[in-house]
């Protein structure tokens, strides 16, 4: 059961149908789930700005760096040229390498690149080491591709699966997590979608209310099974028409979603967000006959309603992976529980958030 | 009366001596209040690292550009040598070239500084221009030395004082407002404080609690009589052994601590964070016979308690800038309501976050 | 005598019809040379980037910091919002705080901005200290205004005049130097246009030829007159339709071309770049009843030849800056020679550079 | 034969001992160069900041963008934490992964580290697709590997080797090439050492002769028989005791020395610098008892020399690169000649820059 399916509004603003990241249109997610034996408790979740050829048809793009311990591959073209030409690829920390080399596969061998020799593709991670045996790197080609070619619209599988399959967040499961947001249409009716790999800790807070202190487990509590450090890998899709230097002015406000659970951003969490316009007026053709394109982008002035967007959406996406993940146990017999839904639901009924 | 007077208990950690940013051995804080007439509702706050010559014994220092829509001055010469070498002064947008003016002056003539060509002032600023005279420019240099040279250690006024004279925080009267924090011994026993100007907007949340939505005055709820616009000036200081590099790192977590209070870090809010190490063993002389500095460093993975700290201090300097500001009318009759504090521990009674 | 005049040719680009930053068509420059008495060696330059209403009708804009070590003045808002709204001023260093009050003056006074309360105004400077009472302060707000007010197309005055009155490049008097190149009519006919106040060191060569050597005066050589540090302040401007994030690019190779006069951008050298487009298709309207506005930008494809113009542009208007100023004398009796042109065009011809 | 062995002198400093990377105390390099049949030329270049347990015993560190059009892996956690903990891999752009891969195996299996989960592998690369089957990936991890473990000081083979195998650079044969710059005694006798991977374009200066322009070979001179982008990798050790911050300053110089050869930094070309100090004293351990760390670091002030430094070293090794390449013929029959030095020679001499 999701947060808000539980009666927990987070934010003023209305989410889009399906509260994903997919209510982005053309927003693609796919998912591969690695449970192996005891110890294999790991996967990989694609993000797919459209179902195009990402290559020949990039998307404005920008990365914020909340905390930087992280081995996020791509920063550098995506800041410089500000878009992302391939899928968004989130694995976990000692996987980065094989998901790349199967980004730049499918780049590859997509139809339309025959000629393609250079690739820049974009990898995120977060550190499941605890309950995956990450040394092992279990995470083949084949499975990324997979989360690739598997990628779709509409609903988006939430919790302990794909990347999220082995993470934690704030002592419990945690995972991967969706939401979003839709804008009145006087304010230009767009979306902002959200969708985390939530691998981090702090003290945690659900809609404000002081679960992490209420159930006695948060950072130097003394009583966490877990370090604070971890990661969150946080994309945010808008099909607002934006250029990279405003979504990653939209990105940064992820961040402050991520800070509103309880989140510290600790030293060792690597932090970061990817955000892209999925608006087709915008898309960057790899070649043009035109030295030239023209855009129609939104104005710095018109920013704010999103900014709010992406901040709501992000927090109530990490609560969401919260609430969706379940009890796993891997690597050496470790267990993470799930995050105790009755109990916090029952905390949060005597804080008067929910009824 | 301040937010933990009133039994609001933010965070986890523990607060230092008077839960101000001077509880950071050395740091000095002067206001020079400016209220004439109708229409002049502005004033100058001064932050000194220390008490002595700044020019010749510099502080490592860092700044954090939350959302660079201001004017804040001095900016890439602390990001480039990593230090401060004046008092970090706060006024309204329109005199930063005063006080920055006053600042030169300041150094200039200290003691020391005879042959001194060149200093590079910090002024942060936000824009107060509801309910003062801003156009008119009305802070004079002799107001920004008064600040200065009455700088001192100890209880810091809060509210509507000094460079928070007319700035308005989330729909209702801001201003200043500090906190601080104190890590445990076996956590170095290291202080945290943090000092703002408050003059921004969002959807006001108490320690958790949605009072902005209970009040019903919040962005884009359609009854806000000021603009989501602003600005938020943060200083934070610490005591700890911090280079610029991990200052940086630690500014950035007090952004998180304004996402906390549901700020939205909006297009036209200017949101900067200072922070600098008042750790008497890391100044920087301006001279030296050696050509190298022997410091004694935190190490990163020592960072995470301090990172929370400047979280939650942030966020309570925030909430006591506006439980200690008063109801002000201004320029043009406007008038800005300070926070109804009764009405405000009702709800969050009724929320049960306090007593 | 020019350099181009004596024969040398920086790079294979041809420039425009000037060799100056005014060839970009709209771009305004005005100086205000201040020489009194026996120590006042200083001055102001305004450049504006079109005649109109600059906060109205702003321009596209990028910063890039070589080497941070400075005052200058609007940073952060240039970098968030992507453009400028004010007269870019050049000034020495303890006067940036008259420079950026002379500013916000002039857009508070200008017709159509009486509502305006909140400008960004953009201040460079270097440091004069050597030939200049720079701690008198003796640049006034009337001057500044007089700079901006006195701004025209057309030719520019270079060397010991302005900003440039009482610097020193590469222990010779250096000052205001200016140049242009217009890309062939198949790369888009676009020109780049440089302006420099030139104040730094290290060894200096004259379209490749090691002129600072031959003269037995350069950075480390000891019998330097002048220490290495000083800065650098180089706008560009541009009239190909781009944004600031290829603004900011190609403000960076200016940064190229400072490093193919040989200089070193040393510790204590505050070395900017400012680019920014007048091309009046992209203005960026302070209002506007649309929430989005339609642009045709230059492709990142097609940037190349603009980089190598800000190059050799850049290059050119630093030599320039060497060959246009005069000895001057100034405080405690310092001397600083001209660059001894007769002998560097002797050396040049000893190296083959020129006829 | 080295530039400086045919009697060119680039800059006013003495170089090390052999003039290369390795001049700086501990400082490995290894190349695996790889040319199969008649499409693979490629290879490897691994540079090791010491000869121990990298993971264990990590170095201070920064990178610098010049352009970041590049897939340049591990950049944002050398930014945030300020240090390497890795060998440094250069390969062609699309075996970055691979090479990843294996330096995630190097550093797994590496003693002392049974119980890594997490570690930062450092990646550049530059594209070799006109010479080299690119699109075929024939580098392997066992090449990687060999390039690691054959790491040793002393002379480094330069040019066509490594992973300046298929590289081009001003339209010739362009590869890996070093030098080095020592400082006098009482400078602190510092060393500066460079090693880059040169594949870029622009206008070909050495040592300040316009050797393009002279050859007919230079961009926009139509008669280019490769396109002006392709990249260049930089790699900057030092064993003064420098920070991150001071590191980046540094590499930001190591850019301006590319600068001087003539290369643009066109749209295309992804340059990087990557700097480290190799001092011991600074060297930060992975683990420790103690949460300071105690160091004698460089002041700002005496970071000058430093900088000419490397602005020199990086010149002298892109050209070095040029000078010890030797003709390639590679994919599809391309054919790279090899720079002609004879000619180069005799015009260096008629413009009187060498006897």
């Amino acid at each position: 059961q999701r947060a808000r399916d539980a009666g927990i509004r987070i934010g003023v603003l209305p989410t889009g149908t399906t509260n994903t990241i997919t209510d982005v249109p053309g927003v693609l997610v796919g998912h591969n789930t690695l449970i192996q034996g005891d110890s294999v408790r790991t996967g990989v979740t694609a993000i797919l700005p459209h179902g195009g050829n990402l290559f020949q048809q990039k998307v404005p793009a920008s990365i914020f760096v909340g905390n930087g311990f992280g081995k996020l591959a791509g920063v550098t073209q995506v800041q410089e040229l500000g878009n992302i030409e391939s899928p968004i690829l989130l694995t976990n920390t000692l996987n980065v390498a094989t998901a790349m080399e199967a980004g730049v596969d499918y780049t590859l061998q997509q139809a339309g690149n025959e000629k393609v020799q250079s690739v820049n593709i974009i990898v995120g991670e977060t550190n499941d080491g605890y309950l995956n045996d990450i040394r092992g790197r279990h995470v083949k080609k084949e499975h990324v591709r997979q989360a690739i070619t598997s990628a779709k619209s509409g609903p988006v599988a939430e919790g302990a699966v794909g990347a999220g399959t082995g993470t934690v967040c704030f002592g419990w499961k945690g995972g991967i997590g969706t939401a979003s947001r839709k804008l009145p249409a006087k304010l230009g009716g767009y979306t902002v979608g959200v969708l985390v790999q939530s691998n981090f800790g702090g003290v945690l807070q659900v809609d404000g209310v002081p679960i992490g202190e209420a159930l006695g487990k948060y950072y130097l509590s003394d009583v966490l099974n877990n370090p604070v450090d971890g990661s969150c890998m946080i994309v945010v899709a808008t099909n607002a028409p934006l250029d990279s230097r405003n979504l990653e002015r939209l990105a940064k406000r992820a961040f402050m979603g991520l800070a509103k659970t309880g989140g510290i951003a600790s030293n060792g969490s690597g932090d970061y967000v990817i955000a892209f316009s999925a608006d087709t007026s915008v898309r960057v053709p790899h070649q043009s006959t035109n030295a030239k394109q023209t855009v129609s982008l939104l104005n710095n002035d018109d920013m704010s309603p999103l900014f709010m967007a992406a901040i709501e959406a992000t927090e109530e996406a990490i609560i969401n992976s919260l609430f969706m993940a379940v009890t796993t146990t891997g690597k050496e017999g470790h267990k993470v529980d799930a995050l105790p839904r009755e109990e916090v639901l029952r905390i949060l009924r005597s804080y008067k958030r929910i009824k």
